[in-house]
């Protein structure tokens, strides 16, 4: 397992879906990105990812377009739309995206559908190293229900792994860091695809670049949890995350059920943070253009949740668009250090919709998360034994940077939280 | 609800799926109508039904060539295979081929597959009366497992029941007299396809030309009885059948099931008839080139059972190797009156797998079907009174031609039966 | 099937469970049954059924208190309360109360619970000719979910048909007409029990009184329509049945589902009409001690597709308190003509939510009810064709006793309808 | 999370269900203890645990007898039955066992079904510190569906908890160490009863006796994996284990899905060993009275499983009438270390029913179980890069206590073995 040592720590970056959906340009990527470098490289966020469809020339929002052709290669490949993505033109792929985010000193990702396209396989096209062809790899009736791209590979076939091996060939030209694949962790119409899973592992290892590769969409049902191990760096537990209260309520659950099988290298994942300016060209998660419909005390309590549990932290937003708070949000230290170096996270208890969750590391710290995940205000009061404290010890505000008096109440942290609202605190 | 004039008594007929899987050719076409003409019409067999892609120039057996190109119209509409069909060419469709089958006074029947070829959809190719493309009008996940031909409709766009219109209008052109359309009973993935039952149902009203609709393949939920009874003539209540006992027992129960939704112009069918030489060009149903593997009492216990429930009676075998039994199966009048003109059939009980239905003519006959499923020779008592008899009745044994005497069993009808054997009586 | 010549046209009538949950006294049934001897006789209504738990002295209204002990006579069958039916006592049962309804003219039903008392089977007592006890027969894991009265029986022991022929002769010497039998249509946990269907009818043949046979509670399976038909009288298409629009929304879809499995002696039952004054003592329904929560022309809507459906008519409310609105629904005969006497009721067309029936008689009419169930006012319209008719009709609206002149509409019917409202018309 | 001091290593011990059923009495308990006492004690073996139904009197075998009476306390609570326990007289319950088995130097366990009897639940008796009575806190419709024993507890009711306190106030007094409650981790009827186990958790801290809770039966669902871990020692990864080659096979199935989720505290269980003398007063697992049917690879593959895997290992049958292969499986120290002493166990790899696992200790050393599922005798060949070696290591064969001299093969490790056969190295 050796892919357990390319995400030792939950990865962080930014995703064009949830401001550009299927559409993103060359140009928004690159803005993106410098905006990364200049602004949060320093807090450790690196990965600058395009999501899906951008062979599709003609798309124009999160909506897919059915049956459109595809830009591909001689080889039954998918290739960038160079309308939408200039430098690939010449057949040059990625790369030069790939060189400029590189020369910026952060990684580039780009999200991928399992399968060969369609359109090779009724065109019958032929694959790279191979004898087959797309039509004899294809498996028939394995297909993708909300999009018409591709069909599965047979792994049962002559040239179904010679396939999936020339895409990571084809990658590591390109000098991709990370890949999303899609349609593949929970398929809807099938579960789980383990087989192909299992054939892109392969092809990541032969290819010889180290890969980060996350799978989706979710939820990964937990009894897949040692294959997605064994096989991938991320995955997501839920469906498509957006801003909605409910979603991210339904998250503390997901967190809990998954909380046991987290760790370096590999990293149940919570999905993109749906924050400051999103929707911009998609109009998937029941809205469209705007800021994000999170409150302050959702967002915070999002960012909480996502830091403490170690889920991976994609940015979805317009990245220029941020204000002071959304900055905020993905800039103090503190909050990112439980992010990126506590561990033993679990759920401490749940009662009536007041959830505490606790984590340490390894200079003897205690991070312990509050929250109310009620519509009214509620006092949360969790133990200090329940913490593994016996006697006072020194409390501090993540968020607000801030060293708390307890005053008298030695043994317990008492908080009166707004609805929706959370208190990320370090013991030490 | 017009279409219960058309199938008035429950079909009879040949179909080519048993014994030429995928590949029936014209010339095999017309050797059996010629055989039926001859030896069976007398006896009202008059369907001869080409079983699935008729399209396909390269059908090979029963296992369908994945992705492979099929002959199509310019209208985005499946047209026979001219190698296969000789009397298609020229864009004659099977117009040549049905006027032959009419002029022997039997009428012809052809199976689709339930929506547009994938091959227009991803072409794009026009639809007759519309400007609609295929594209537009295709169902993205609307995809049949096993088979790789079509794509579902979007009933819910413009161009959708002008697709299957175009599509009768043409069969009406052809003068086809009898469709069978599969992939919509029950679909394995998305189960009843009830909207397209709808617009097909819709289209032969149109189209003018009262043909007998059968939908395949089973087994059609019970959920639907009415939808089916309402919109169709026939459908499947179970899969595929073949010459496996065990497929014969469980159709007992799909039978008791069904017993109160058959009735003119409405049959629940229990598929076509594995008898006589089957398996020729077909590799389904577990075995290949062979003579039924059904016992004789198997044979006779599976014509009962389809003519007191009143199945349509599809023949599957190639006609012309039948044997003098086989041939006996098809042509005995007593038997084929209680297929024809009996009604109120009913499982009189079950117990420990011996199994008595009983039926009734306008004359005031009460028909018997006593049966012996079990795997040892077992007696099978039915009491009179269970059957509306109070004293003794005349019996005839129909398979035999013979009357019964029935001695001092004044109140019982009383046999003992070898193993899947049963009897067929007369009570008059 | 004899039990088929008990109920020839769907029984209308009245029960306790709507007004008066699991606690109806005598006085109140009694009072009820004067009611209909005196208004609606001799419109054809004529059961009295009291409803669920008349053994358990201490019920309190429509929710069950768990584990009670019930009144029960020494062969383990539970009998009439005496506090709450003071002629039962004695061990006369409820045979002075049927004597009572016998002398107005009326029929008397009461409710039960298949299976046997959990009571006698942890006291394990006796069965009436039988030497097995109450431990022997029980099925262990045969509950109720929603009650805790009884455990299922085993059909395959020694004593459990002996038990349910005790059960039968009992209720045969109290001369009741009509059974309901609770917890086996579909059973919640486990489905339909079809092996206790086929035991209670065997013991109702056995008593030598015709009693009526209801199961409850639904929506039972169409996949058992064939043994529901030839074991029972009527079978609820749906879970109880109260004043809420969703309810009666949805039970369109179950009467399409259902409507070719109905005729003399078997009525697929759309359950109680919670009209006029209900929930008395119940608090089942979201709701307790009210009028009816359905507007008029909801009313009118339920009665219409009940009658055109033939749906049992079971008056659910207190009919003591009916008000001169509530009364006239009950004792339209022209509607009632249709309910008792019609056939071939169809759904002719569902669109858009706009719902069309259609059924005859056999004195050449037809009958057509026209629905709109939008919340928004709707133009529906239906073309004579599509009721068989090819000129002019004569058209008489059923409800307000009125012909109508269409005018101009010579070859529809087209009406203007209010949310949830809907004509119900004669051709003739 | 204290109960994770509890069973830091997995526990070993002896179980009484595969050789007694529900039967087994105080001499046999102390009979097997005395021999592990002598013979296994010394190898890390301590649990001595009675199994299901020690409060009925007239147990006979596995099969339960339903609805009988059992031995009970004033408080509801069950009780040894003292014709099976007679030092359970005068109300001592199990403590005089309990010092028994400790004077041996061993511990004590017991099962228990959740819920509280139904018979308290009729009888309506009194819980122990609680106004509430047994009929007050019965969840109604929370049956066992295998066992008429008991009905569930209603977490939400006053008394609920204070009936499981009570039930482990009496276990605590009896000096108990360990806790199987079963129909608890996958329950048949209603999947895993999380709130009863957050019960049994809480009891068990509250009565301040650090008892080891096992979870029955399984498959407990991955999907509860942090529930379980945070609440439970051990719980079931399968339905009752016995002595047949597919149950085995599948286990390596069930270990590879629940391989990340095993610890110090917390330890997924593949369940008791059908090894030696077995079935002598048991029906279930197919067969009665006998030596196991495993062959003496299976036994070797099973043990190689479990230890490499860490499941508890508790033996099932009559220790006494062990032979010396028996004996031999259960006293390898160099086996047992690996089950006591390894960590991060996996599965390297599964291609055709051959399967390597690996696992470490702390001094360094590799662990390698190489097994052929396969009917048929193959070659299985690991790499050593595979298991993180890089050049040639030290191999010792743990069964056979040998070194092995891999010769030529520098790079692999390669055997032949005999169907369902497996070898057990150490690399160092």
């Amino acid at each position: 397992m050796n892919h357990h040592k390319y995400a030792l720590t939950p990865p962080m970056g930014w995703n064009s879906w949830d401001c550009y959906g299927a559409t993103v340009t060359e140009d928004e990527v690159k803005g993106n990105a410098d905006y990364m470098a200049e602004n949060l490289k320093m807090y450790g966020w690196e990965y600058v990812v395009v999501d899906i469809q951008w062979s599709e020339p003609g798309a124009v929002s999160s909506a897919y377009r059915p049956f459109v052709p595809l830009d591909m290669d001689e080889h039954s490949r998918l290739i960038p739309a160079t309308n939408r993505f200039p430098s690939a033109a010449n057949g040059k792929g990625f790369k030069p995206l790939t060189d400029y985010i590189h020369s910026l000193g952060l990684k580039f990702g780009i999200h991928i559908m399992r399968g060969i396209p369609r359109q090779a396989v009724h065109q019958n096209t032929s694959i790279l190293h191979s004898k087959a062809t797309a039509r004899e790899i294809a498996k028939p009736n394995s297909i993708c229900p909300w999009n018409t791209d591709m069909y599965g590979i047979d792994s049962s076939k002559d040239g179904a792994q010679a396939y999936y091996d020339s895409l990571f060939e084809l990658y590591a030209e390109w000098e991709v860091d990370f890949v999303k694949v899609d349609d593949i962790a929970d398929s809807r119409l099938y579960g789980t695809h383990t087989e192909e899973i299992q054939m892109i592992r392969k092809a990541i290892d032969k290819c010889g670049r180290p890969m980060v590769l996350s799978l989706s969409p979710g939820p990964a049902p937990l009894e897949h949890a040692s294959l997605l191990e064994e096989n991938a760096n991320m995955w997501r537990m839920t469906d498509d995350f957006w801003d909605h209260w409910e979603l991210l309520y339904n998250m503390f659950e997901r967190c809990y059920k998954w909380s046991k099988n987290s760790g370096p290298g590999h990293w149940p994942d919570a999905d993109m943070l749906p924050l400051g300016h999103i929707g911009i060209r998609s109009v998937d998660g029941g809205a469209s253009d705007r800021f994000t419909r999170f409150t302050k005390d959702e967002q915070r309590t999002m960012m909480t949740l996502w830091s403490i549990f170690r889920s991976p932290l994609m940015f979805g937003g317009e990245l220029r668009d941020n204000d002071e708070w959304t900055l905020s949000l993905l800039t103090n230290e503190e909050v990112l250090h439980v992010h990126q170096h506590s561990y033993g996270a679990r759920q401490v208890f749940r009662d009536d919709d007041k959830v505490v969750w606790s984590s340490k590391d390894d200079d003897g710290n205690t991070f312990v998360a509050i929250f109310n995940l009620n519509d009214t205000e509620e006092n949360v009061t969790v133990n200090l034994e329940q913490l593994g404290y016996t006697s006072n010890v020194n409390v501090r505000n993540l968020w607000e940077r801030v060293d708390l008096d307890l005053g008298s109440t030695h043994h317990n942290l008492s908080f009166t939280l707004a609805p929706h609202a959370s208190v990320f605190l370090k013991l030490y």
